[in-house]
């Protein structure tokens, strides 16, 4: 049956407006008492180690390496291609599905499978070859001509014409959990005067979601953008920390680096591009018409609900904005499909995120550049004080889910708390 | 005995003016007939196999894993860091000077170890995590900023203060002797029309050298100028293959993207920073006076003579440039610095360039599009024909060596021919 089929229920229990249904069937690593690193999944509040899965010969008919599953990132899986995690979810939605009684009245099996939530810690579960940024919002690059350059003349003139994106650092990228220490760098305060160096007063994050790839074709070869999907395995929440005056001091002329090396953030489950295919929707009207290799057909953006909160130490939760993934002007394959008409080769597990994704309404933007347009609006929080950035001992959290009426499938969050700067 | 002792002699035949002398002892992956992959260093026109090395008891005394010398690239190797790949210099060193008979004079055992340079294939010597280039040539940033921005202020405000720098794709960085494909890209050949689609016009190389890190301090610390040397293994060749016309129209605000990452090309040989330490050489007065966490101590510029060469299809070489790596504004402390001074983590096998390396004479410019004054001055070569970039068929070469009057060392060469674009 279709993995998709909004009428299929598990016999795992799903808590109410749970991100994971047995349609969602994410794939992630995690650690448990008796494993250093296993690939799993989840359902609710279920976590199903593939390992033992596999080893109990649940997966018999598929075609995997003994390894695959006990390795410490799914890039090992991720070499088998669309086909090869696309019959993975067809065969764990089978096991785990209400009336198939295999498994699930197999008692002694299903508790070396089944682990609680609570009892299994995530790990990061890729191993990144290479991080591309994009840039890919409308809104977003417009709110930030408009803040820094002319705001007659906001996008400059390639932003239509081309999904532009650069380089980043993929060894600074860690898991939803983990501390973000305040960066220090240079900084121009006052433009008459030499740069000082210090802490980012301007500690920003981005409210971004990425796409991890399979491998892609040689080095000297394209993806259209008709089989770019065929090459993207899934995606996840990513909050690409930024310090703003480190960054517009060193940005001139190639781009962003220590404003953003310093972290970038994921949220742990991988939720394929398979599961989110009920939820494909039609990207903006794009005008000029680009190009013939960006051109595509059908629906490539994804109806994605994006929420960003921020929670000061010891407060409560403040959510400062609600936006939709659905707003990006470029979609993923064109990305792709743009990022390798050079010949530029993409390996398993590269990763590629969307850049800032702010829509329409001011409620809807993704930084707090933008929120509080530069810091001239402040936001305030619940507990009376305000945010023109980001302040130590804040946490920020993102989430994401997609909900057509019948099914809501979600990413689960990344979630990471600023400390001071060191020394 | 020090293996940077000028006196020092092999009972390994080394041709004169050799890059190879036994002061040298690069490394490098190879293949052989009898192993696909093997960690190797090399004196004169020898290879010494040194898997087979270990296994024959000659590196008892060091303590390497097993599978450290018959990996497919350094990097299990590198993991040992700054000691461990000095005390493996130190051992070779020892085990081939003339007078040591160990193996010189065991036929079975050196018919093991020691292969004819032309026996062996160089294979791509890392794992590189994540690439990084700078831009630290205050002669190309100065030429770069006279043909595209004001003349009069050619240097941009923080050009100054911080080594700029961004990051690039490790993806596509190819050995020497691969060809490159002509990339395909969008440009804006008429600023009054809108883009277009083609191969790129304007294909250039760029003159640099890159250096490759160990396992620097954990994301969240920094390495001081004074520690910066403990984390760089060694250097190789680069040419950091860039297409102008694809650069021109992509770079704003982001930076170069697939202007850069259709391929970059490396010299096969790494020579160890140690070996490099008899060519230390003072950089150019800093003014004005850079931030503390900038300054640093004594002689930390190389002197490395550098060449490229033009050679078209079936035709003669011709040298267009000679350049040194002694010219560079910023040098590797600084960089790495920099680089980690956000608390940015750095790992082994990590690659950073330099920039392009122009000196201070046109002739010592290390691009075509400076050579050539963005095609204002074609060069001539000595079959007659012209050259604004670089044509189709053309190959580029690129050598590097330092000399003292008493030992030259040498990095061989990085070179790779240019074909058609696809289709």
């Amino acid at each position: 049956m279709n993995p998709n089929n909004p009428k299929l229920k598990s016999w795992v229990e799903v808590p109410e407006n749970s991100d994971f249904p047995i349609q969602n069937i994410p794939l992630g690593v995690i650690s448990h008492r008796d494993k250093e690193s296993v690939v799993a999944t989840r359902i609710g509040d279920t976590i199903i180690d593939l390992h033992e899965l596999q080893k109990l010969g649940y997966l018999k008919d598929l075609t995997f390496d003994d390894d695959v599953f006990s390795a410490d990132s799914l890039n090992p899986l991720l070499t088998y291609g669309k086909q090869g995690t696309r019959d993975l979810r067809t065969a764990i939605s089978s096991i785990f599905q209400i009336n198939n009684d295999l498994l699930r009245d197999r008692d002694e099996h299903s508790l070396r499978v089944l682990k609680k939530a609570a009892d299994v810690s995530m790990l990061f579960p890729l191993c990144i070859g290479d991080y591309t940024d994009f840039y890919s919002s409308r809104e977003h690059a417009t709110n930030v001509g408009m803040m820094f350059r002319d705001p007659k003349n906001a996008l400059l003139p390639n932003w239509l014409h081309i999904p532009v994106g650069y380089h980043g650092r993929s060894s600074s990228i860690i898991l939803s959990g983990q501390p973000i220490i305040r960066p220090k760098g240079q900084q121009r305060i006052d433009e008459q005067k030499p740069p000082v160096f210090g802490p980012t007063r301007l500690l920003d994050f981005e409210l971004e979601m990425a796409f991890i790839t399979y491998d892609g074709r040689p080095l000297g070869d394209s993806i259209s953008t008709q089989d770019a999907e065929d090459f993207i395995f899934g995606m996840c929440l990513f909050n690409d920390w930024s310090a703003r005056d480190i960054q517009k001091w060193e940005y001139v002329p190639l781009g962003p680096f220590l404003a953003k090396n310093f972290a970038s953030s994921i949220s742990p489950w991988i939720v394929t591009l398979d599961a989110l295919e009920p939820y494909k929707t039609k990207g903006p009207k794009q005008d000029p018409e680009v190009l013939d290799y960006l051109k595509y057909q059908g629906a490539k953006n994804v109806d994605i609900h994006l929420e960003v909160c921020i929670t000061p130490d010891k407060g409560e939760p403040n959510t400062v904005s609600r936006s939709n993934f659905k707003y990006m002007y470029w979609n993923m394959a064109q990305q792709l499909a743009h990022h390798t008409v050079n010949g530029c080769n993409v390996r398993a597990g590269d990763m590629m995120a969307s850049g800032t994704i702010s829509g329409p309404e001011p409620s809807s933007y993704g930084s707090m550049l933008e929120l509080t347009w530069r810091g001239s609006k402040p936001i305030k929080l619940n507990d009376s004080t305000e945010r023109k950035f980001i302040a130590d001992g804040d946490t920020v959290t993102m989430t994401g889910y997609c909900d057509n009426g019948e099914v809501r499938i979600g990413f689960g969050e990344v979630t990471n708390k600023v400390l001071p700067a060191k020394e």
